[in-house]
């Protein structure tokens, strides 16, 4: 298998982190992307929910969780107003980011750099920036586990 | 037991239904209100599914399930057109009504007149316009089957 | 609707009761009768936790939940001592009959007068003795409890 | 970490498998040792069944499910009958040993070498023999996954 080097975020407004975060300076370790929209129910009944457990569950390992909030529905029912109070209501704690628009593309920059086909999508990157594993809708957990036990054995 | 009666409800805007509803229409018929917030953790998992299979459960029968939209907290966040793209992806086909607010008073008119404690809260009406029941949280289902039943089988 | 008389139940041997039960002798009462195998893995998840909450939510009411042990399968597997290990690992607290056999029919004597097409089986009995209520497969709480609640509710 | 190396498995009788295992000859695989009994309930409803998920899911790679019945109590309701019934009714595919009994000790003999302290439990043993994790009751998905993704990436 040959990865291909994951494209850059391009996000407008980050929640719980202090810096905005890139995947360049994220490099080395193990990223898991989670994309979501917060009025999508397979993403707020298990997608996201997932992710907030691989923060918790990881924490003392060198994997980054980042939240990526593609909204290409609704946009006007899905505001950066309206996801902050969805992340204070479910208590997520990891970083996430408000997918850019650019004009009048329904599609925000970075799902459509990813070609991300729906919401939610999962996605690995590796220590070496390239993509390792893109999943659209339900990730079973223990195969996400594994794949994420995986990439963070390999040597850096 | 002595039941007082339902207070009226003030709704400023409904979805899924033709015609404005009030309780004084439907007396005669049995209610199951659900007042609900669009970004509350508990509603969204189970509070309203729960109301939604009530209303696709008993559609033969002549209960009717209202929903009721109390924001009392993030009013940016929870606007009818984020309630509208709301009920829209989670497939809601009941009745719907914003709880009307009055000045700059955080809670809703009818959430104020029946005196809720927060959301989820199921009421249920009798016949007679009378409160019968009233659960704040998770509402267990055959528990909630069981008053339902119960009140469907008396005489009109 | 027209309801038939329940046959009367032929018990070998009963857990959880100081007395044989009778449906006769249950007459005047709702009955909620759980027939079930131990090995029949959606007793295991759903019908028989289903009962027990049943048993339990209902308890202050004159509803008599009954639990009846319908072996038709691998007999050497569930004998009534393997049945009394499940019921102490399960913590069933609802009295529960073993299903007599006749001769060497597969099939019990209660299952066959119920005419009762496999596990797990609810079966709802009036206080006149009639049945109201049998459904094979997987019971909706919410269905259930209305089926209990209305009948609970008729005069006796 | 020092791992130390993982005792072998005293077997009295094999299900799903024509030949008899042993942890020398699996030696090289990683092995997830899946302790349990058919009538604990929380093997029944987790457990159990996420080591067949396990299965189903590594079959591509050289990961070795193995059950073990470590009966320790009610012997008498849980026999190889119970248990080859409880196999077919739960379809379970992997291989699953019943564990030896010495004398008139309660408890199994291979239980007692990994001193284990009930069931659930879990075993991973690594490529080397030795136990790389145990963990007694409920274990998550995402954590069990990220061990066996770790360990199968290891070099053999």
């Amino acid at each position: 298998m040959t990865a291909l080097p994951a494209p850059e975020l391009a996000v407008s407004r980050w929640f719980n982190t202090p810096e905005p975060l890139t995947l360049a300076g994220l490099r080395g370790r193990v990223v898991l992307l989670h994309a979501f929209q917060m009025l999508c129910p397979g993403c707020v009944s298990h997608g996201t929910p997932q992710a907030q457990r691989a923060h918790t569950l990881f924490r003392h390992t060198d994997l980054a969780v980042v939240g990526l909030h593609t909204v290409f529905e609704h946009h006007a029912a899905m505001t950066p107003v309206s996801l902050e109070a969805f992340i204070h209501e479910y208590r997520l704690t990891f970083p996430i980011g408000v997918d850019a628009h650019e004009g009048n593309q329904p599609v925000p920059v970075t799902m459509g750099r990813f070609k991300m086909r729906g919401t939610p999508t999962a996605i690995v990157i590796g220590r070496d920036g390239t993509i390792r594993h893109e999943g659209f809708g339900q990730e079973d957990d223990l195969a996400l586990g594994a794949i994420l036990g995986s990439l963070l054995t390999e040597k850096p």
